[in-house]
């Protein structure tokens, strides 16, 4: 079984198209976009070489027209072989001139003077080139207006197209069907560190192209955080395992948990993970166009305390390109839900001595939701000893 | 076979003591880091969240006592692991203030009035935070000096210790004893992006934490870049295929490739390859405590192309707790060597058809260079068909 990778080059044109009418709006000359998903974004370069720090890499979105990339030249092969026409490139790492000319160069080009340049600046978003050369950036272009995008990378790339979200089911998929075989690489006995290696090849035998992120734990009765990366600590019987994974297929990232007993669960750990799924659930029937983040933060809290406190932190966020995006599972998050948002749901609970955390994934549609992942129902899954 | 895991505290507070005894050198009363690797150099915080872009975290460093964390709460259970005692927690995202007051309030304990903080901004470098939040930042700070960090970071990571070095080697052998199997996985038939996930497994299973970069390429006679995704496209006779990688162990990153031929290589291929052999061990001799990595360079280049030309990009970098690092094998970089600089020695050549990429990794020592890798002979290693 397979699924093809890429995008028809509409898929770009449409996502340009979106962004220019809000540029438009804002009185925008020009974007200017620095980082891997905002560059993927609108362009379809796809490499894991952003993993190297040393080199930045520009994207200019002009009012009209195709978007210019200002590369280094080490990135050129690759980026001609996206829909991008104006490949602009020179030899990275400069230590007089890291790009920064050229970049200047283009931006005077497409924006006029007293023309606003806008660059991602809000929260999740970060510039990703040497504050060094940002600073000299604003000094050879004195009269631009150099601000923030008005969020517009943020609200566009929060709604998915149809063909975005059949990828991100897809990773989805591969990442079910590796939890389908965690009998085969967890029991007593053996060391988390182990199973953690083991999980990340059983996701890349099920198709994942890579696996960004892998966290977990195993501990007696619930576990102390959900970042940890793992030790050598044998699982005991008793121990719940924990498992979350941001696997990735051709550059959408699945991002759900599952827990897992060791042998037989305690009723803490049992009754536990029922409210989980129970809290997941009262996500799932609130999140639907027109209702908010917080109202499915608030539906979720509601059964995971009462109601008469606040869970603290987010019970899920949005996925896509990346692990995490917008929106978030907050109170403070009164983003209108539309068709198309593709959200995880992530409630947590505290158990007698830690606590468990519960994933799923799903997407916004024209009357409700949709899983993506495939629910887990009220009884935790046992592995046996 | 087992490496330790962690740094002995030891470890941690020398490298403070030297860091903190260049802040007094350039008058700098606290450091703003950012970054994951910033962060862990000075804590030993290790954690794959950072994949997650939602939220920032900050570390001080003050002119004497140990650094400050001012993290996420999500990430304190993580913190109170390592050797820092002051950690400084808000409940992330905040939509109103994602802990830029707190931020705010840390740097005015530690900086007095008219007191310097010094924020890495040069090569390679970048603030991860939003840039709306660097502005409100320093608003709030308006009589502290926000400025470059001197490039202490860059300079101090530069040089790594006995127990870093250790690790990079550690994680070398791995991918090493990957590399050894790769007969088992790729011939005449089998799709790139089959052999890219079997690779990644093979790393798995032989130790790797995890496999955060794997680039490669197979095309006949020479491949065109080596920053590509892997395609379907299946491996045919003649192909040269190459896999490069970045694997972790404990945090800490090999970064080489292996080339292959599958069934027997052109003689252009083969004499291409012998050179980059020729190239690297020229490399090797050059790399010695006083050299600069323009000598580096140099040596290489007199090799690849009987130095009338010179490569465009360099020929190899630093790595450690990155993938790639300072300094850079180009002929503007003047850092003289000394030992503890772990480096990759990376010449190219052009084939007839395409290019061809070698990647050993090596550590300079008092009396010249050894090897972290095993270097590869003259005659490339061929795959059965």
């Amino acid at each position: 079984m397979t699924h093809p990778r890429g995008f028809p080059e509409t898929e770009y044109s449409e996502r340009l198209t979106n962004i220019q009418s809000r540029m438009a709006e804002h009185d925008l000359s020009a974007l200017l976009l620095t980082t891997e998903p905002e560059v993927r974004y609108l362009t379809g370069f796809l490499t894991r070489f952003w993993e190297s720090p040393t080199r930045p890499w520009f994207l200019v979105v002009p009012a009209s027209g195709k978007p210019i990339a200002v590369i280094p030249e080490i990135g050129a092969h690759l980026m001609r072989q996206t829909w991008i026409d104006d490949i602009r490139t020179w030899v990275s790492p400069d230590y007089t001139d890291d790009g920064v000319s050229l970049l200047a160069d283009t931006l005077a080009e497409v924006a006029p003077e007293r023309g606003k340049i806008g660059v991602p600046s809000g929260p999740e978003s970060h510039l990703r080139m040497p504050l060094q050369d940002w600073t000299t950036l604003r000094d050879r272009l004195p009269d631009r207006v150099f601000g923030d995008d008005a969020a517009i990378l943020r609200s566009a790339r929060m709604v998915k197209t149809k063909a975005e979200i059949a990828k991100i089911r897809w990773t989805c998929g591969i990442a079910e069907a590796a939890f389908a075989r965690v009998n085969d690489i967890a029991g007593a006995g053996i060391p988390l560190s182990t199973v953690f290696r083991s999980f990340q090849s059983l996701l890349l035998d099920e198709g994942a192209d890579w696996v960004p992120y892998l966290a977990g734990a195993a501990a007696p009765g619930g576990y102390g955080d959900v970042i940890s990366p793992a030790t050598n600590a044998p699982l005991e019987e008793g121990c719940v395992l924990m498992l979350d994974t941001g696997a990735v297929w051709d550059g959408y990232f699945c991002d759900f948990d599952r827990n897992f007993s060791i042998a037989a669960p305690s009723d803490d750990v049992q009754s536990a993970h029922a409210r989980l799924i129970d809290a997941t659930h009262a996500g799932f029937e609130a999140a639907r166009p027109g209702a908010t983040p917080a109202e499915v933060y608030a539906a979720m809290n509601l059964i995971l305390t009462g109601g008469d406190t606040a869970v603290k932190g987010r019970l899920g966020h949005g996925l896509g390109m990346q692990l995490t995006e917008p929106p978030s599972l907050i109170p403070a998050d009164h983003t209108p839900l539309v068709p198309g948002m593709v959200l995880t749901l992530e409630p947590v609970v505290e158990t007698q001595t830690g606590i468990m955390v519960h994933e799923e994934n799903i997407v916004v549609t024209e009357d409700g939701a949709d899983w993506l992942t495939m629910p887990v129902g009220h009884a935790i899954p046992q592995v046996d000893p």
